[in-house]
């Protein structure tokens, strides 16, 4: 357990940062669907490292190929594997770390969990991992776009003390995708970038946080009292490498205010019901009321750094060392394609859950 | 689905505020453990309304009975069924509100996930649903204690904006419950007393945060990539009435921080490998690391205040109302033993399927 | 786990057979169905025992409540669960045979698997527990006949080696419950009530198998390739107790047949795809086809007879005993609506599968 | 849903018979298991077409390639991803298949439940689905036997009316392997292999059944009440193809015996509680007891044959067609390693629920 997500559009996926390879398994995408590879392909590029100067020079194609479920282009109703070959696995330049604990990292907890790990590249704790779920999550982008005219954007809100400005209103993926950021705030996005290399230049890292908006969830989907639509968004969140933290509408804030200005009253918009705020995200009681659906999610700094680090070695001794290779500086510009995968395989799963029973 | 929460250890809820009665069914507890049934009341006593002046008047003794799963007073490792029966249950004072949408309620959502609702007192939207769970995570508390000496404790971390100091290290439940605020710091409980009485003079209501501590949780529960120990705790608490947000360890603040100060270096304390810091919350990887586990939850002002209010009702109509009844002006120190609860069913699955597979 | 069975129609059972109560909670059952009591009363009235003289006298009213779920007399789409409380207990009856292990019953594994057992009347492994699947059976029978008009019937094939001629295509409620044996060939009834008159006076019991069809279930129902629909209805007959082997359509005998004769010719019957003859029992390659769905399932002998027997008990000793008390000595008549519900319960939570991915 | 099963040690199975690939991810093998692949593939090659004159020439190499979750020979406790590449795929040999619906396959089947199909080859309703099935199965009896020293063995009881007399005591697969009919009765395969031979010659099919032991299971695995074991066993075979029937221990021939002789008398043999005979198979109360778990499963004639077949085409016409190709005239000596698969995963889950809850 541990490896599969959703009940009915349910994600397996398997995989180390240095194996031969690693995938999905997508069950219960419904049949008939007319899968945009390209569009797959374009949703994974802006999860793989090597993008720019801000993201780790590590080269991977991350070219997904599909082994199953599809039949003349068409989804079929049957498991969608995804497959992703490892190409560029240099797993030498982890030898010096392979008998100490990484502090931030799951050395010493997959040991305690597993009493053994493949210490290459993080193994299955690699971010690596996460290349699966983008791909499964563009598969529930594509059904959700084509079926319920949904979108799901995602920004950087922040980076360390710098905070954007941005509109769940109207912010969409070609003001994201303008900056390397994924800062749709420009003047926000040029500090960012500035911090980033400065950081980089120290051999430190930043953390920050990615806020989302789901646009065009009817109303009616999330099943209390456990499987709250928000939280299964907050576990598909917290789920992703290095998130610390989860909020949904007015969130840590709204603890603030007062109940008087918190509600968000009902109107009639036409022949819909509608509120005049969205205090609370687009969901209420666990239930979408088809506001849009806002989160926020906090990312720690990365655990990578290139500062000298205590730490101890299985062999129980206190040693020091210094991490090589190939890291990002800063998470969020790639962090942003992983909160979307989370929020859409959970909107894919509870969109079929309302179709099954209501 | 929507109401079992678990894989090993698995608690399914039901009811609603105004039926004949609700429960749980706890199923996947190991045989053998004695239960103090006098313990578990103890714990539903503290979530239950009518505490004090600072909660709901209504008057529940939300007496537990089990109906199965024990014999000559230990467990057998068959399902645990438990029953509070309904006793004080004026449904009439609903019929004010049964026609119309209540802002920050579920009425509007459940009407559009089922087509139809229970109105009187929320239904099964109601926060006395969460007696069930509290009396699941009360037979959580006692197996997690026997089995692993591990204790959970929760407190008022803020009201407002009035924040207490707390130590994670050293808070325990005599501390918590000394005032009616639960807020161990006496100082911040004073202040946070005289805001919720004069908020309620008001007929405003509050909202605020919820810290925990989980202490004595072995290194290696949980299990990664998507049921992340931390991930699965966030879930519980977002599914928690009114939570609208949830951090571990740093947590938002955390993304204020460097990576060369926010990793935690690991040292030989004895025998054992520990964290010099804990910024991690303990949890690395989705993996506990045998730190002490800290979360913090927000919780948004109850919705349900006295103030005129403009909602619709499903006549089509834009109306005015005004609520009436027993409600708590601040949901705050009954969320305490919630958020344990969440906390409990978690470790309680986690520590059985780490039992099963490693 | 091992007290749920289902994935939306999902139905999570609790009790033992002398404790304070018995029952299930059903989760999933769509919403707006208005439940027929005394139709639901009726189904559980087949199961109990003290029906007549082939049945154990003990008597039970087996009166279920329902505790939540319903709101003027509709289902509202939450978990509705259903009691029913033991009254007629008595568990001194049983202290003759608390320390050993009674050959044929499930004394001895319920030890190895849990080191605990309720000696009382078989604990949980009572068939008295049957009663909640009957109910909760008894809800999906509801649903599946107002949504679909699909009509599920059991009768007794067999009792040892008299064997019933019944017709799958006309057999009815009414022709079943024409004798007390529930064989609806009244000469084969006449026979089989004599030889289970003349068993019980040898202090012995008898075994026999159960047929059952299900009529108007829409072609396109079932999950390959685990969750084929005969797999889960095979699962859910095997689950009952005394139940030792299952077949669909042809079954055992149609390993007899070439290919050229069991195959089963397509063909148009007006505008609806039918078959000429039906030895895939209503499914292929798991997939529900819209022909009847027919399956027999054989039940063993009682475990429970009156003649002396050997077995050993806890502290090691070879002992002899012999049983006393209420039994029934044939265990067919009151498991047709066992099966019944087996059948109906796979059948609702497969209905509501094929609603969400299709 | 539908291509995984298993709560614990979980399988997830994709692909279609004529696709890139298909294969299987494992969750939850437990770490540190030296995976020995040769066995794994000598298992492997049991199933695979080609084997000798009663199979299908279809030519197909099987070979498994592990994706992931082994590290230096081990596994990890991280997802085993298992693929096979699809080589020899004629698809345009289906083409004259391709819009009628074949009797007694599944193609009319999985257009009415995801009105679309892959029509090559059966698609997802191929039996070469089933080399996932083998290749799990097959981590699945290597983990039973290095913990618990179980074995597994299934062998060919009868082919259309000609049974087998085998020892479920001391049948091994050294005595199945000796004849291409996988009986280990001499006389019989003789007579089996002869009547294959003449059956193909007449472009016909045949059925039969597969019998197998699981030996050295421990007492006190299964999971009462809907997760009996021989549930979960019952449903693991049934979905294999062409499965219509299953049973344990005494199985149907036990409705012909009264309880006296039936039940099995508890002994004390050494330290260790047995049971004199073993008609229940093993299993009591859904439990296993220790004894040999002994079962048999009816496979009906292979759907597949050459003679001339009547059914009806997409477009509503009647026609006849006669089958072309590759395919095996008796399905039974390559369905031995299946059963023996459906067996072992159901075990593997047990026996890690065992250890999870006690």
């Amino acid at each position: 357990m541990g490896s599969s997500t959703g009940h009915l559009f349910r994600v397996t996926t398997f995989g180390e940062s240095h194996g031969r390879g690693l995938g999905a398994v997508v069950e219960g995408c419904p049949p008939g669907l007319a899968l945009d590879l390209a569009a797959l392909q374009a949703d994974l590029d802006r999860r793989r490292p090597g993008q720019g100067a801000l993201t780790t020079p590590r080269k991977e194609r991350d070219q997904v190929q599909i082994l199953s479920g599809l039949f003349d282009g068409r989804t079929t109703g049957t498991p969608i594997a995804l497959l992703f070959t490892n190409e560029d696995a240099r797993s030498k330049s982890y030898d010096t770390v392979k008998d100490l604990y990484r502090p931030g990292h799951a050395d010493y907890t997959y040991e305690a969990r597993y009493g053994i790990r493949d210490h290459r590249g993080g193994g299955r704790a690699s971010a690596r991992e996460t290349a699966a779920r983008v791909a499964a999550g563009g598969i529930a982008r594509q059904w959700l776009q084509a079926t319920y005219g949904i979108e799901v954007v995602g920004w950087v809100a922040s980076v360390a003390h710098l905070d954007a400005k941005v509109s769940a209103e109207t912010v969409d993926r070609k003001a994201v995708e303008h900056s390397p950021t994924r800062c749709p705030d420009p003047e926000a996005a040029a500090a960012m970038d500035a911090l980033i290399r400065e950081t980089r230049r120290q051999g430190d890292t930043l953390g920050g946080t990615v806020s989302a908006v789901a646009r065009g969830v009817p109303a009616g989907w999330g099943d209390p009292v456990f499987d709250k639509l928000e939280a299964d968004i907050a576990k598909a969140c917290l789920s992703l490498p290095a998130c610390k933290g989860f909020e949904i509408g007015s969130g840590f804030a709204g603890t603030l205010m007062r109940g008087s200005t918190h509600n968000d009253p009902f109107f009639h918009d036409g022949d819909r019901i509608r509120t005049k705020s969205n205090h609370a995200g687009g969901i209420l009681g666990g239930i979408s009321s088809g506001e849009h659906i806002t989160i926020r999610c906090a990312f720690k700094p990365v655990s990578t750094h290139f500062q000298t680090q205590e730490t101890v070695n299985r062999a129980g001794e206190a040693v020091e060392f210094q991490n090589e290779g190939r890291h990002d500086p800063c998470v969020l510009p790639r962090a942003v394609p992983l909160v979307e995968a989370a929020i859409l395989l959970t909107l894919a799963d509870h969109g079929l859950r309302a179709a099954a029973i209501r």
